[in-house]
């Protein structure tokens, strides 16, 4: 076992202390991480807070990873010592099932082993990268391209794959109309992507506090939906709408805003339950999806597409010590717009 | 004007009345049908019950309709006098938005003219089928193939087609396994559409007691869900489910059937707010979708493939005096599948 300094949340909703996490010891085609940036994911929150359910304690949260390859183990094939790479929702799957099969890890029917709170397929509990490092099998790496910022790109571990999953199933690209509800973590990232894919893309965000930021985000238009009016005149207007919040909205007036055939798909979970009248979709054929992240060739994909059109989340980059406050600040929507962790500093 | 002999509710859950219904003046492209077969559908129900809103009284219902024609306009080339035709659920669309353009005239943006309680582009008030006669514009008429059972064909004009729109779009066919929840009207033409598509198709029904029929229709299985361990055996296990019951279910149990990026349509249309987990949907990239019947040339598809296949409702023929007892009838499920009724007895 190796030790490393890690943020760790002692029960639900305490302030996280530093502590000792143990790593496991390099084998078969694990590779030993140097973490430089972890990323504060919504979810991260929702878990530390037990308000998707119970939670493992101690916990170290944390899935959007870049770091420093240092060490490989003999199977290994594609990273070497000093190679800079990424990690992001879950660190194993059972490799032979029928998602595994096709890419799509994170549905895998022996059940993923996500980056923290999970159990790992030898009953060690998976700590996440609010750490100094990580020890992960070669798979769940993903290379990040060079000449990147790494900071700004760690968020894309999670927010980028699981907004981009979407956006290419769904054919964002020319020609399409795309809506994004929530400019926050997810959702800046999901207008930045939908308009390098080629689509046209609105935010549909509650006030037009964000409508500069949408617009250099790559939007064309941005709407405050505090407005009704805005319900009726982009009625019928959209062929995708990815919701990106994680609090309840108004379903039936936002399926209102898809055309025919039109698809809303949420990123976001709210942990109440959802509603609608049926009508609202039967109407237009219109649908209501769900998407989770996306596999690790889909994530590579991503990364490779966001290095080269120059997409970055955009961060504020926080000590160790901030992240009790953030978490604050992410929930009340006050991070402009991830936040990710100098792991130096823990 | 010409008049015709029609049921007629004077008000809303008020027991049909005969009345004299006005039909216009054949003209332009209008299509004069003496009707032979009208079916009952739910759909009707929910209308003159009010159960979908305030609807317009008197009103005659009735949107599955085959019948004679007797007379054509001027501009009609598809048909002469004597030919065997079919109605369906709309009558009027603005044959110039993307939607008609497009063959999906149900979705119509200038607001499709429904067969009744809907008002046509002149103002008129549409009356439906439970009449003796009706006059339709001729792109609004199908032809029904030679040979087929009149009776049991009527059905298909809205129960064929509002099924056989969704296992089309999401591909039934061979190697997919498809779930039909509800054996009524709408689901009983589901699974033997399903089956003539080459899918597996499942029976999931609340009891067994219709289990033989089911089988009998196509289905190579059949569940009770009323057996908890049902979802348990079929957890992840179809590609699409039809949804053809007018109440609520369970969704989020329901959605637990699906595969990865499996879909549930709901052709069925509870009136009150649907509710479940959006983890429910995220979990597999599952989707919920809504399906209104179908446009006209795929009308015309439905209704020669059935033709082909030998598909036609289950139906009983009743009497114009038995309508008010089979609305009962449907609305408890006691109907083996579709009451049509035979127009000669109004």
């Amino acid at each position: 076992m190796t030790t490393v300094t890690a943020l760790s949340a002692p029960k639900a909703s305490a302030p996280f202390e530093r502590a000792e996490l143990e790593r496991r010891e390099v084998k078969g085609d694990d590779v030993r991480i140097d973490i430089r940036y972890a990323g504060i994911c919504h979810s991260d929150i929702h878990t530390v807070r037990e308000e998707w359910g119970p939670a493992n304690f101690p916990l170290t949260p944390g899935h959007e990873i870049i770091g420093t390859v240092t060490e490989v183990g003999p199977d290994v094939t594609k990273y070497a010592v000093g190679d800079t790479v990424g990690v992001g929702c879950f660190v194993n799957s059972c490799g032979e099932c029928e998602a595994c099969k096709d890419g799509e890890e994170q549905y895998c029917s022996k059940g993923v082993v996500q980056t923290y709170n999970s159990k790992d397929y030898d009953g060690t509990a998976t700590q996440g990268g609010y750490s100094q490092g990580i020890v992960v099998r070669e798979p769940f790496v993903v290379r990040v391209p060079d000449g990147v910022d790494l900071a700004a790109t760690t968020p894309l571990l999670c927010a980028g794959i699981t907004t981009y999953a979407p956006l290419k199933r769904y054919g964002a690209g020319p020609g399409q109309k795309v809506g994004v509800i929530g400019l926050g973590g997810l959702g800046h990232v999901a207008v930045k992507i939908a308009a390098a894919l080629g689509a046209e893309v609105s935010v549909l965000s509650r006030t037009d506090a964000k409508a500069d930021d949408g617009k250099a985000f790559g939007a064309s238009a941005y709407y405050a939906t505090e407005d009704d009016q805005v319900f009726e005149d982009l009625a019928n207007h959209f062929d995708l709408i990815i919701n990106t919040v994680g609090a309840s909205v108004d379903l039936d007036r936002f399926f209102g805003l898809l055309g025919r055939g039109g698809v809303m798909v949420n990123v976001g979970a709210p942990s109440e339950k959802q509603s609608f009248n049926i009508f609202s979709l039967i109407g237009m054929r219109r649908s209501y999806a769900g998407s989770l992240v996306g596999g690790l060739a889909e994530t590579q994909e991503m990364l490779d597409f966001c290095a080269e059109h120059g997409i970055t989340a955009t961060v504020e980059v926080i000590k160790a010590d901030q992240v009790d406050d953030y978490y604050d600040k992410v929930v009340s929507g006050d991070v402009r717009y991830r936040a990710v962790i100098d792991t130096a500093t823990i």
